[in-house]
């Protein structure tokens, strides 16, 4: 099949251009030092891939995940890297066989993991992000109260989240050594081999985690596209032109919108021409280049110097885990050739 | 079930309220005169509670969505609101019972519905929106050329989207009129019985069109809450507090974010809290009513003077139909108690 041929909006990647990502990113933190990220993908058949990369440990975003992490035989080492109060679907994971480790960073949250039946966990510090984490000074006692309600502190995690998007890298490299000098001081505290932390934006930054949560490398979306860092651009939605404006008013209309685009950071870009706005099922858009346009092209595609009803177009959406989890499958392709169908099985909570 | 045992981020809608809105929709635009949008919903369970109130029309806005409507039972007349260049999954139901009516407002999409074993069609008229739509005269030639064609044209469609949500009535009002005359225009010259048009927005203003297509009407969300509408708001997404900030700074995180919530309008409301931002599994969020706060209580909810881990928050997305399509289902509540369960069953393309 091509890509010409798909039922659109597709979420279609390039084969290549994942590999050269799991490639790079193995090369520079090889097995354990990464623990992948699947909730960027949400997709067993690229944790696969990652896992073919030497990867053994995966990091998660939802119970959900770790679920179907486990399901498809990848649960050698999962880590929730988020808080929950009812830990019991974790807890029947586990009694299957896999092993699950959950973050965190209260009382309440050390009860829910003994509750149940998740035996080890990281505690969650807060290296800056207002998200969750307790204050690094607290972490101690929560490790300290952790074991004595019986469950093993693996050590800590930390995400540098504030920081990883700085398009200045030196902000970046110094935001990312005060927040590990705050996890390294709750590290001390707390004990254990694991410090885990970081993300795409930081994953070369970060020398002091003893593995980094990267997920974004994978496919990449245009807010991680402006940090400079070695991966490529690699999946894009395939949406068809559907109509043009009346009478030469100079846009067109295609048929991808709210519903397959995450739009918390914007408007998709489209190489080759410029975004009006986005409708529920559509885009309307502007084609051909305007002066100054410096978009990459994604997967080697051009724009046709004139657009007709029936034509492809290629967004690259601005964040792509939002994107992802509206759709059901990601097209691989080698060029125009559709080579596999990766579900996107890990979606919902 | 108590909406406190639901599994979180969950989608919780007040039945009493949804019977409202139903039942003041369908006084005001009984039967065939409401041809109620199933894009807002997604839901077989819901549309079957439209056609409980005397609607047996239905409109869409993807393929997947008529396809699913016509296996509910619901295939009596079914309208495709948009263009499509690949019409056999259409003919495919036309060939097994439904009645299929799908818009074109180009020789493409014309051929596309012959060649699909569609049998008729509305010619869709820009009337404003810089969306789908031929000129409003060139809209009798295309219905000349659909006829020739063997299609039988039932009239036309026209969505003065671009004034839907003004905040000022009478701006908003005058906006309908004058997007009507393109529309009347356009079928003095296209023939046939059907003028459809207007959405929740325009529902009472839209005196024009023979049938309305309304769907924000049944939940609603923040943006059109504006507008002044006889609606109650009647869903909102369910949360759990998983975790405080260190040491008093004042916010608290819940288990909601980019992937349970439409964005495109922006961050979600918090009856009783402020919004910091999302994240994709997170809100961070300042509990307790600010001053000035005149937000509406989702579901007769009062915040709680101090918010606990494992409280529970209800938020009120910006926009309902992106939130919507993030989640597999709908839970229906009477109060506290989880009455019903629909299946949001109509997601994907």
């Amino acid at each position: 099949m091509k890509i010409q041929d798909l039922p659109t909006p597709a979420l279609v990647a390039d084969g290549a251009r994942i590999e050269s990502n799991l490639a790079k990113m193995a090369e520079s933190h090889p097995g354990a030092s990464l623990r992948p990220h699947v909730k960027a993908h949400k997709s067993t058949a690229l944790a696969k891939r990652q896992a073919a990369h030497g990867h053994q440990t995966f990091c998660t975003a939802t119970i959900r995940e770790i679920e179907g992490m486990a399901a498809a035989g990848l649960g050698e080492d999962l880590l929730l890297a988020n808080e929950v109060l009812d830990a019991s679907r974790l807890g029947e994971v586990v009694r299957r066989g896999a092993r699950v480790t959950v973050a965190v960073d209260s009382e309440e949250t050390i009860d829910a993991a003994v509750r149940g039946g998740v035996p080890e966990v990281l505690i969650d510090v807060n290296v800056g992000l207002p998200r969750c984490g307790c204050a690094p000074d607290e972490a101690g006692a929560l490790a300290d109260r952790a074991r004595k309600a019986g469950l093993e502190v693996r050590g800590v995690m930390g995400y540098e989240g504030h920081i990883v998007g700085l398009a200045d890298k030196a902000k970046r490299e110094a935001g990312c050594e005060t927040s590990m000098e705050l996890l390294l001081g709750a590290h001390a505290d707390v004990g254990g081999d694991v410090i885990s932390a970081g993300g795409t934006g930081t994953f070369a930054a970060n020398r002091w985690a003893t593995e980094i949560q990267a997920g974004s490398y994978v496919l990449m979306d245009t807010a991680y596209a402006e940090l400079g860092l070695p991966f490529e651009q690699a999946f894009c939605v395939v949406s068809t032109v559907v109509s043009l404006a009346p009478k030469g008013a100079g846009y067109a209309i295609a048929d991808a919108g709210l519903k397959s685009l995450g739009m918390d950071h914007g408007n998709p870009q489209l190489p080759g021409g410029r975004v009006l706005f986005c409708s529920d099922e559509h885009v309307t858009f502007v084609p051909g280049r305007a002066e100054g346009d410096d978009l990459p092209s994604p997967i080697g595609w051009e724009a046709e110097p004139t657009i007709r009803v029936g034509d492809r177009i290629r967004l690259v959406p601005a964040h792509v885990d939002p994107t992802l989890a509206y759709h059901e499958r990601l097209y691989v392709v080698d060029g125009e050739d559709v080579i596999d169908e990766w579900p996107i099985d890990l979606r919902g909570w």
